[in-house]
C-alpha cells in the first residue's frame, strides 16, 4: 500500500474500531441522542451539538465559512425574489419542475442558515414556504404528465417528489422548534404524512423495490419519520411496505423489472445493489445519484438511531462505496461513463460533496478524503462538513491515491466486475459486470482508455440531455435504446451484427462475465482477463488486457487479446472508438460517395461509413492525435479482414447523437479467432510550440506466436529490434500452477497465469 | 479609456518620450554602445551591462530565476546527449530538420547561460557545435528536398536556414570573446559569411522582397553582421540587395508574388506589411511568427546602432504591433485565426514572450504587459527579460485591458481592416481587410464569435498540421486551397457557389473592403459596418454587425445585417459555422440517406448534406449548446429559402479536415436581398449540476421593418413583448448628419449613422 493514509487503510481502521468499540464521535453522538432524540431539534443531519460547535468556530474554518457565505448569498437572493409554489405542470426542464426543485434545495439551505446564523428571517422563510406547500399539496391531483410508471404530485415522477421530501425534511427539522405545536400539527397532518404515504403506500410499484428510485422513496419516508418521531414511517422506510403484492413481471419506464424478488426497504436497497466491494451495479453515474439518499438517511439514522449501526451494515458497505466512487473517476474527477451515464458528471457534484463529508465524518476521518474536499472547495453546512473544514484547517489533508483496482459486482460479489488498470497518466477501464439493472448496456468485456483525464478510446455514455427540456423533456431519448445501449456503441466484439444477449434485458439480467485473472501486483505488467460465455450462445469470449511499461517506450501501452471460440462460423466486428484527429494509416482506404450506412439494426443503422479498406498487411496500424498526444493502434489482421472508419449520426433526425468516429475491424466467415492489438500512447504535439515529438509508433511487429485452447502467445517487436513475448494460460489462472510451452523451438517455463519477458532472456 | 495603465496609453506616453527626449534606459544603452559597440561582447541582445545587472540580482528575481533554472536543465540535458549535426535530408517533422532546429534553439540558450552563469562548459558546447557546423556547412550542396522556391542548405527552405542564423548569431555573440581571433576568423570565413551570402545574394527571390520570409532573411543577415561588425551585411539587411533584377510576375510556393514592386530590406518590411495601427496584413498567426525577427533584430539595432531609432520607425509601429497582437487574442490568449492560421497558437508562444519582453523594455515599461508576462511565466534571459522580471517583482503589474478595437489594414491604413467588438465575455471578430498576401483567405466581410475564449461561430483556420511529418511533411495540405481558403469555409456570403474574386489571388490582391462605420463609444450598442464592391463584380455587399446589451437579455447579442445589391439574379449561400451540439430548430428537416455532397467545386465538394429543409416561417430559429452555454440564431427567412445542415469531410481521403458543421441559408434567384439575423448567447448548462438555465431564446420576432438604398431598419421583439428598432443609414455615416424616416406611420428623427431604441419611445 503506497499511501498509508489512503482510504482503503482507513476502511480497515474503521472496521477495527467497529470491532474494538466505538470511536469518540460516535460515543458523543449517542450520548446526545439519548438525551435529546425525541425533543431537541435539529437532530436529523445538523445536530444541536453540531450547531453549538459550528457557532463557536465560525470565522475560523475557511472552507466552511466560504461555503456559508456563498449559500447565504444564494438563499438571500431567493428570499428577495419571494416564494413561488406553482401548480405542477411540466416535465423536467420546464418551469414548474425547475421551480419546485429549486425550492427544496433552497429550503434545506435556509433551514441550515437559521440554525447556524441564528437569524429568524430564514426560519420565517422556511415556515412560509412550508405553509404554502401545505395549502397547495392538499389540493393536488396526480401530476398531469403521464409518462412515468409512478407519477408524483409536485413532479411528474414520484422520484422527484421523494427528492423534495428528503431535502424538506431537513428544513423542517431545522425550524421544528421555531414552530408552534399547532403549526407542526398542521404541516404533519396535511403535508408530510400524506406526502410520505403517497410516495409509498399509494405507489408501491415505485416504493417497494430494489432500485435507486425506491432508495429515494425510502429515505424520504424515513427522514420525515425521524423528524416527526413517527415509528411507523421509520419502519416502512427500513423494511418496505408490508404485505404488498406486486406483479413480479411488470417493468418501469426504463424497462427494468419493478420487483422480481419481492425485496423492499432501505436495508434491502443497501443489501442488493452494492457488492461487498461497494460497487453499485448500475455504475458510478447512478451510484453517485443514489449515494445522496443512502448517505443522508444513514447519517440521520446514525444521529437518531445509532443503535442501528447503519454505517456498519453489510460490512460497512456505504462507506466503502464512497471510496469506490472516487476510484471510478478519471484524473479530472469525472466518473467513467459505464452504462447509462452523462459524461462530465464528477466528484464536484453536490452528491459527492455529501458523500465525501459524511464518509470523512463517519469513517474515522480518512485524510485522503480531505484532498478531494479541498478540490470541491465546499462542504456541507452540518456536523460532517464542519469535521472536514476543521481537518483541512488543521492541515490533515493527504493525497487521495487512486490505484489499480478490481471491483466485484453483485450483492455477493460473484457477478463479474469492473477493473481499472492505472499507470502513470493512463487509466484503462475494463467492464465484465452483470447487466447493471435497467440502466445497463450490452457491452460485455468492453473497455475505455484515458490519459490525464482525457478520453483516448471512449465509451459513448447515455443518449440523453439531462434536464434540457428541448431534448425530449430532458429524459432518455430513443437513441439511448437504438444506439447507446447496443453493443456496437462500445469497444467490444459484435457477432453477426447483433448485440450481446440479442439486446434482451431479461437474458442479459440472468448472466454476467467471469473474472479469469486480475493482477496489478507488478506495476510494469498489470493484467485483467475475463470470460463471457452467454452473450452469444455457442460462442465463448475471453478478453485479456495488459498494461505494460517497457523501458524502450515513453509511456505504458496496452496489449489487448480477444479470443473467440465458437461452434460455428460468424462475422465479428471489433471497433475502437478513438477520440481525436486521424494522422496516419498504413493502409489505403476509399471514402465512398455518396456516404452509406453500415447496417440496418442494433445500432448499425446509426453509423455512416466514412472509409473502407481491406487489411493488406499482417499488422494494421492507425495513428491519431488527441489533446496534444499521439496514439497508435497496431492490430494483427489478415488479408480477408475489412477495415471501416465509421462516423456516428445516421438516422438521427434530431441531432441527438454526437458525431463520433471509430476504426472497426470486420472478420467474416470466422469460427475461432483471436483479435490481438496494442494501443500505444506516444509523444506530444503543442500548437503553441508547434513541436511534434515522438510522433511515430515504436511497435514494428505484432504477431500471434501461438494460439491454442490452453495458451495464447503474442510477440511484440519494437523498432530497436527487441522482441518481447506475452503468454497467457487460457484455462488455469492459478498463481502457483507451473507451465511449460515450446514456441518456435524455444522452451518457456513459468509459474502463474502469464509469462512476459524479452524473447532472448 | 477604462484602465489608465493599459498599453494604448503606454504608446502615447512612449511617443511623448520620443518627442521630449530619451528615457533613462535608452540613454544608458546608448552610453554603453558608444563605448562598447565594436569590441565588447555580448552586445547584440544580451549586453555586457545587462549581464552585470542580471548577475547582481540572480536569486532575487523569481520569474527570471525560474526561467533560468528551466533553461539550464534543458541545455544540460542536451549537452549530456552530445552534439549531432546530421547531413540534411528531411522536410519539417523529419529527423534532420528537427535536429538542426533544436540545435539552434539550444545554442542560443547555451550562449546566454555562459554569460549569466559564467560557466565555461556552455561556451565550450557552443564553440564545439559551431566548429562542427563550420566543417559541415562548407561541404553542403543545396538541400536535397526540392519543394521550396528557395531551398536552403541545412533545411529544405532558406527560411529555416535564416531561422538558424538569427538564433546562432546570438550564440556567437555570447561566446565571441571566449573564442580566439583565429577561431572567429575560421567561423566567419567558412560559416557565417557564406551562410549570410547564400540566403541573400544566392537567393534573392527569397531575400529581396516584402514578406515574412525575407524579414527572417534580413534579420539573419543583419544580426550576424552586427555581431561581426560587418557593415556590408548590415546595409544589405536594412535596405536589401542592390541592383537585383527579379521577375515581378513570379510567385512563391504559396502563390504569393515574389516581388511585384521591387521593395526589399528590413525597413521596407516594416514599412509595407504593417499598417500605421500596427496590423500586419497576413493576420495575427503570421504576425506572431514575423514578430520575432522584427523585434529581435530591432533590439540588436537598438543596442548597437541606437542612432537608427528603430523602435520609432514608422511612428513606433513595431511596438504598436505588439499591442495589436495581444488585442488579436481571445480570452485564453489564443490568436483569432484570420487567414492561414493554426488554431491554438497563442501569446504563450516563445515569439510572444520575446514580443512582450522587448515591448516592455523599450516602450517605457507599460505595466499592462507585465500581467501577460506573468501568465507566460517565463522571460527572455536578457536585458529585456530582466526588466520584466524586476517589474513583476516590484509589483508594477496591471491588467492588460482588451477593448473593442478597429485595426486598419494596408501600409497607409487605407485598405480595409479588422474590427473586434467586445462586451462582457463576448468577442466578435469582423474581417474587412485586404487580401492578406499569399496567406490570405477569400472571406470578405466574414466574422467569428467567441465567449470566454471558446469559439461559438468559428473561422476554420488553415488546413495544415504544422511540423507533423505524417501530414504532408507538416506543410500546407491541398485542402488548404480546396477548402480553407475558399469563401464557403467562412461565415460570409457566397454568390453562385463561387468564391470571392473567383478565388483568384491576383484579383483579390488588388482590392479591399471599405469601412463604413465603426463606433464602440456606446458600450451597449457597438457597431461595425463595411462594404465590399469587388468580390463579385456587379454585386455590392454591405455587412453591419452590432453588439447590443439590453436590460431584458442576460448577455449581449449580435445583430447581423448583410445587405446585397446586384445587377442580376443570383444564388446566395449564407453559412454559420457554429460549434457544439444542436439542441432545437423551429423547422423540420430531412436527413437524406445515403448522404450526398453539397457541390462540386470551390470548397463545396468538401461538404456533406446532413440535413435539408425549407424555411417555413418568417423567422428561422436554431439553438445549440457549447461549452456550457446556449446560443440561438434567429434569422429572417422566406418560404423559398433552403436550409442546410452541412458537415465537413467529403472528398477528404486522408482525414485532413475536421468534421465541422454549419447551418446554411440558401436564397436562390434573388437579386437584391438582405440577410438579417440575431446571434444570441443565453443561459448555461453544467453536466455536474445538471441544471439547464435560461435555455430558450428571448427573441420572439425579428423583422426587416424597412429596406431601401438609403436605410435598413430591423425590429426585434422580445418575449416580454417589447420591441426595439435599429435603423442604419446605408449611404451616409457622418456623425453629424441628421436623418428623418417614416416607418409604418411612425416618424424617426436622429443624428449619425444609426438609430436604436425601443419602438415606443
Amino acid at each position: 500500500m503506497k499511501n498509508k493514509s489512503g482510504f482503503s487503510l482507513g476502511i480497515i481502521l474503521f472496521l477495527f474500531f467497529i470491532c474494538s468499540g466505538q470511536n469518540e464521535n460516535q460515543a458523543a453522538s449517542e450520548n446526545n441522542s439519548e438525551t435529546t432524540s425525541s425533543q431537541a431539534h435539529p437532530k436529523l443531519i445538523l445536530t444541536a451539538q453540531g450547531v453549538k460547535d459550528i457557532r463557536a468556530q465560525l470565522g475560523n474554518i475557511p472552507i466552511f465559512d466560504k461555503t456559508l457565505e456563498k449559500v447565504k448569498a444564494e438563499v438571500d437572493a431567493e428570499i428577495a425574489k419571494g416564494i413561488d409554489t406553482p401548480i405542477p405542470e411540466d416535465y423536467s426542464g420546464g418551469y414548474t419542475h425547475e421551480r419546485h426543485k429549486r425550492n427544496f434545495l433552497i429550503l434545506q439551505k435556509a433551514g441550515v442558515l437559521y440554525q447556524i446564523l441564528d437569524d429568524e428571517k430564514y426560519a420565517r422563510y422556511v415556515k412560509d414556504a412550508l405553509m404554502q406547500y401545505e395549502a397547495l399539496y392538499k389540493t393536488l391531483p396526480v401530476h398531469p404528465k403521464t409518462r412515468s410508471y409512478a407519477r408524483g404530485k409536485l413532479f411528474w415522477q414520484s422520484l422527484n417528489d421523494s427528492n423534495w421530501l428528503v431535502y424538506v425534511s431537513q428544513a423542517y427539522d431545522c425550524i421544528y422548534n421555531y414552530l408552534s405545536k399547532e403549526e407542526r400539527n398542521k404541516l404533519e397532518t396535511n403535508l408530510f404524512r400524506p406526502f410520505a404515504d403517497y410516495i409509498s403506500i399509494e405507489n408501491p410499484q415505485f416504493y417497494n423495490r430494489v432500485h435507486n428510485h425506491s432508495t429515494w422513496g425510502n429515505a424520504a419516508v424515513g427522514m420525515i419519520g425521524l423528524v416527526m418521531n413517527d415509528e411507523e414511517l421509520i419502519q416502512r422506510a427500513l423494511y418496505g411496505i408490508k404485505d404488498v403484492d406486486l406483479d413480479k413481471t411488470t417493468k418501469d419506464d426504463d424497462g427494468g423489472y419493478i420487483n422480481k424478488d419481492g425485496k423492499a426497504g432501505f436495508l434491502a436497497n443497501i443489501e442488493e445493489p452494492f457488492s461487498p466491494d461497494g460497487y453499485y451495479t448500475e455504475g458510478p453515474y447512478y451510484q453517485r445519484y443514489a449515494m445522496y439518499p443512502f448517505l443522508i438517511f444513514a447519517q440521520g439514522l446514525q444521529n437518531i438511531k445509532p443503535e442501528l449501526k447503519i454505517f456498519e451494515y453489510k460490512d460497512g458497505v456505504l462507506l466503502k462505496a464512497v471510496d469506490v466512487l472516487l476510484n471510478l473517476t478519471d484524473a479530472d474527477g469525472e466518473f467513467f461513463p459505464l452504462n447509462d451515464a452523462q459524461k462530465g458528471m464528477s466528484y464536484f457534484s453536490r452528491e459527492l460533496v455529501t458523500a465525501v463529508d459524511i464518509a470523512y465524518h463517519n469513517a474515522n476521518q480518512v485524510t485522503g478524503l480531505l484532498s478531494i474536499a479541498k478540490q470541491q472547495d465546499q462542504v456541507l453546512l452540518d456536523d460532517s462538513g464542519f469535521s472536514v473544514a476543521l481537518g483541512i484547517k488543521n492541515g490533515k489533508e493527504k493525497p487521495f491515491d487512486k490505484k489499480s483496482i478490481n471491483l466485484l459486482d453483485g450483492s455477493n460479489g460473484t457477478q463479474g466486475g469492473v477493473a481499472i488498470l492505472r499507470k502513470d497518466d493512463l487509466e484503462l477501464v475494463f467492464k465484465y459486470t452483470a447487466q447493471g439493472s435497467s440502466h445497463g448496456h450490452y457491452d460485455k468485456l468492453s473497455f475505455s482508455f484515458y490519459e490525464k483525464g482525457d478520453e483516448v478510446i471512449q465509451d459513448y455514455g447515455l443518449a440523453r440531455f439531462v434536464n434540457i427540456e428541448q431534448k425530449g423533456g430532458g429524459n432518455y431519448l430513443k437513441e439511448n435504446t437504438t444506439w447507446a445501449k447496443q453493443s456496437i456503441a462500445h469497444n467490444t466484439i459484435i457477432q453477426n451484427e447483433t448485440s450481446h444477449f440479442n439486446g434482451e434485458y431479461e437474458k442479459g439480467s440472468t448472466h454476467h462475465s467471469e473474472l479469469f485473472v486480475f493482477d496489478a501486483s507488478n506495476g510494469n505488467v498489470q493484467i485483467v482477463s475475463a470470460k463471457e460465455k452467454n452473450a452469444y450462445p455457442g460462442t465463448e469470449l475471453q478478453r485479456t488486457m495488459v498494461m505494460i511499461k517497457e523501458d524502450n517506450f515513453e509511456k505504458p501501452f496496452v496489449l489487448d487479446i480477444m479470443k473467440v471460440t465458437s461452434n460455428k462460423q460468424n462475422q465479428y466486428d471489433f471497433p475502437f472508438y478513438f477520440m481525436g484527429q486521424p494522422i496516419e494509416t498504413n493502409f489505403k482506404y476509399d471514402s465512398p460517395t455518396p456516404m452509406k450506412i453500415l447496417g440496418t439494426n442494433n445500432g448499425y443503422q446509426h453509423l455512416w461509413v466514412e472509409g473502407i479498406s481491406k487489411a493488406d498487411t499482417d499488422n494494421t496500424k492507425f495513428t491519431w492525435l488527441n489533446s496534444g498526444s499521439f496514439y497508435t493502434i497496431t492490430t494483427v489482421t489478415n488479408p480477408l479482414d475489412d477495415l471501416f472508419f465509421t462516423r456516428l449520426g445516421a438516422n438521427d433526425p434530431k441531432f441527438n447523437l454526437r458525431r463520433d468516429t471509430a476504426l472497426m475491424i470486420r472478420r467474416k466467415n470466422s469460427q475461432n479467432t483471436t483479435f490481438v492489438s496494442v494501443i500505444e500512447p506516444h509523444g506530444s504535439y503543442s500548437p503553441v510550440s508547434e513541436l511534434a515529438i515522438n510522433a511515430v509508433s515504436h511497435i514494428s511487429k505484432l504477431k500471434v506466436a501461438y494460439d491454442s485452447t490452453d495458451y495464447t502467445a503474442v510477440s511484440m517487436e519494437n523498432d530497436l529490434g527487441n522482441t518481447n513475448i506475452f503468454i497467457l494460460c487460457n484455462t488455469n489462472s492459478s498463481k502457483t500452477k507451473e507451465h511449460q510451452l515450446n514456441i518456435n523451438g524455444k522452451e518457456y517455463l513459468w509459474k502463474g497465469a502469464y509469462y512476459y519477458s524479452n524473447i532472448n532472456k
